[in-house]
C-alpha cells in the first residue's frame, strides 16, 4: 500500500535580504507535503521529524545573495531555511541510523526533512538525562565551537586574561565557563543589563560590561584589563575588534569565530589597528567547527560530567512553533535573545 | 696615559616626524667625541666601529612620538638613530667578544658605538667568503626574518601558492627564493618596472606585478592566482591586505611581518575583509624576528651553502657616508631603493 502524503509546514525565505532582516523576509507555508516512508531508491538517505531548530547568528549571511565572505551556499528564495537542529529518525536508508534514533546536525526549517548527506549527522546517545534541546547548543555545534575554539585555537594557560564578546550567546557563555574552569581571568561583553547580570551571576565571569553603555571601547577594555588581554574570543567584529587589538598583550591569540555586528551591514567596518599584530606578535585565527568534528566524542566526554555536576550550565531561550521562527531569528540578529535561541517544534501538530 | 678623544660623527633625529619623513628631519653632527678604549667601569660593554648600517623600513615608526602600534622605544630628538648594523669590535669588556671581532646587531647611526646590552649581538664567523654587508641583510636580521617568517610562521608545503608584497625588498626577495626552493608557485608585487623585472629575472619569481599600475588589486590577484593564495607574506598592509583577504584559500596563512604602506599615514587604512578569516579558516600571524634568534645558527647552516653555490642571491643598494644616511632612509620610505638599502661607513674617515 502506498504511503499517504502528509503536510510538511516550512519556514521559507521570501527574497534575498540586505541590511537588517525583518520577519516579513520569511514566510510560513503549509503547501508542501511529504511521504513519511523512504522509497527503495533513497539509498544513504535519512528521513527525520525535526524537534528543535537552532536560531544561529551564522544564518544571517546565508540570507543574502552571494555574501562575499561566506564560502557556504546562500538560501534560495522560495525554499526553506536550513541550519542545525535536533530531530528524530522516522526512516533510514543509511546504515548508521535507524528509526527511532535521535540525531543532531544540519536539517531544514520544516516539520520533516529528508537528509541526503548524513555525514555530519550525529547520533544522540545521552538524551535521557539532559534536555534534548541542548544538542542545538551546549552539546551541539555551538558547544563544540566553543570547545575547539577555546582549547584548540587559543591554547589557553592558567592565569591568562581572557575577553569574550557576545558573551551571553550560546558560544560565548560556554567559552567564559571553560576559561574559568582552567583558572583564567574572564571578562565578557554583552548588549543589555540582563545579559551582563547573567554573565556574572550564572556563568561566573569575573567581570562583564554592556558595550552599548561604553562610548569608548578602548577605555572600557583598559579598565577591565589594565594588564592587557592574552586571549580574545571574537564573536562581534567591527569596532570591538579594533579596540581589542590595541589592548592585546605580546603573544596574544584571537580566535575569530564570528562577527555578528557586521552581518547586517552593507559594508563591513574597516579595522585600523591590524599593525598591532606585528609588534605584539599576535596570532589571529579564523576557524570553523567543521574542522573539529573528530573531537566531538572527546568533547562530550569532557562536558557531560560537567553539566551533570553543575560545573557548567547554559541558558536557553526557547520559542515554540514554525510560525515564530522568523521572529526568533530577528531576535538573534538584533541581540534580544538571552542565551541560546531555540525554536521548538515539539508541539507542532 | 689617558686615551685621546676622537670625533664621533652621528646622524641624529632633529624632531619627531609625522607623515612622510624628509631628509631635513635628520641631521649630521661632528660635535660628539668618544674615547676608543673602554674604562674599567664598563663591565659587560662592547665598543665598536660601525661599518654598515641597515636603512630598514621599521625605523620609520621609531621617528614619531609614541607610535601607538609599536612596543619599541621611539628615537629621541637630538640623539643618534639606531638600528641593525655590522661593526668591528675595538674594545670589549664582555667575555663573548674580543678586539678585532666582526659583529652584527643593534648599533647607532654613528662612527663608533658603545653597546651596553650585547645580548643580541652576533659574532660573524664567515666574513672571508661573503660580503660583510650581507650581515645587514640576507645573513642578518632581514634574512632571519624571512627564514623564520616563511618556514616557521607560514608552514609552507610544496606546490602551494605564495604571494609576497614589497617583494624586491630585503625580506621579500628572500621569501620568494625560499618559496621557489621548496617548490611553491610565487608571485611578488613591487612598485616599479625595474623591481618587477628583478623579481622575475634575478630572483626566479614565477610572476610579478607593479601594484602602482593596478587600479583594482583584487582583479590583479585573481589574474595571478585564479586558484587563490595559500600563503601571503605581508609587508605592506592597507589596501593590499584587504585585496589579499578576498583571495585567500581555505586554511591559508598570512605572516604579518610589516606594513610599510601604512607607516607614513596619519591614520592607518581600515581593513574591511577580516570576515574572510572565519569562512576560510585563515591564520593571520604577526611575528618578530626577536622570537627566532635561537634559530640563527640553523639559519646560517641552511643559507650559507645556498649563497655560495648561487642558489640564493641578493641585491643590495649601498650608499656611502653618514651624510647620505638621511637620504638613504627617505629612499626606503618612498620605495626608491632596489634591494636591501645599506649605508656604508667603510670610507668614513
Amino acid at each position: 500500500m502506498a504511503e499517504k502524503d502528509v503536510r510538511n509546514k516550512q519556514l521559507l525565505l521570501r527574497h534575498y535580504v540586505s541590511g537588517f532582516p525583518k520577519e516579513s523576509d520569511m514566510f510560513v507555508s503549509s503547501d508542501s507535503t511529504i511521504k513519511l516512508k523512504l522509497g527503495d531508491e533513497s539509498k544513504g538517505v535519512v528521513l527525520v521529524k525535526n524537534l528543535f531548530l537552532a536560531a544561529d547568528p551564522h544564518l544571517r549571511p546565508l540570507m543574502q545573495k552571494d555574501d562575499k565572505f561566506s564560502v557556504s551556499q546562500s538560501f534560495t528564495p522560495g525554499s526553506p531555511l536550513y541550519g542545525f537542529g535536533v530531530a528524530k529518525v522516522l526512516d533510514s536508508k543509511h546504515q548508521d541510523f535507524q528509526e527511532g534514533d535521535y540525531v543532531w546536525g544540519v536539517t531544514g526549517w520544516e516539520e520533516y526533512s529528508i537528509i541526503s548527506s548524513p555525514e555530519n549527522l550525529f547520533k544522540i546517545h545521552h538524551h535521557t538525562d539532559v534536555p534534548l534541546s541542548y544538542y542545538t547548543g551546549i552539546l551541539g555545534m555551538p558547544g563544540l565551537t566553543a570547545y575547539s575554539g577555546f582549547f584548540e585555537v587559543c591554547g589557553p594557560k592558567k592565569g591568562e586574561y581572557v575577553f569574550v564578546s557576545a558573551a551571553a550567546g550560546a558560544v560565548g557563555q560556554l567559552v567564559g565557563q571553560f576559561a574559568k574552569l582552567i583558572g583564567c581571568y574572564v571578562v565578557g561583553s554583552a548588549g543589555s543589563k540582563d545579559k551582563v547580570d547573567l554573565l556574572k551571576s550564572k556563568f561566573g565571569f569575573d567581570e562583564a560590561f554592556n558595550y552599548k553603555e561604553e562610548h569608548d571601547l578602548d577605555a572600557a577594555l583598559k579598565r577591565y584589563f589594565p594588564q592587557g588581554i592574552d586571549i580574545y574570543f571574537e564573536l562581534v567584529g567591527g569596532k570591538m575588534l579594533d579596540a581589542v587589538l590595541m589592548n592585546m598583550r605580546v603573544h596574544g591569540r584571537i580566535a575569530v569565530c564570528g562577527m555578528i555586528s557586521q552581518y547586517t551591514k552593507e559594508e563591513h567596518e574597516g579595522i585600523k589597528n591590524t599593525a598591532c599584530l606585528i609588534y605584539k606578535r599576535i596570532r589571529m585565527q579564523g576557524f570553523n567547527v567543521v574542522d573539529y568534528y573528530p573531537l566531538y566524542p572527546k568533547f562530550l566526554e569532557f562536558l557531560l560530567p560537567q553539566i551533570r555536576n553543575g560545573e557548567i550550565s547554559c541558558v536557553e531561550d526557547i520559542v515554540g512553533g514554525l510560525e515564530n521562527g522568523a521572529a526568533a531569528l530577528v531576535r538573534v540578529f538584533n541581540g534580544h535573545n538571552i542565551g541560546k535561541q531555540v525554536l521548538s517544534l515539539m508541539n507542532d501538530e
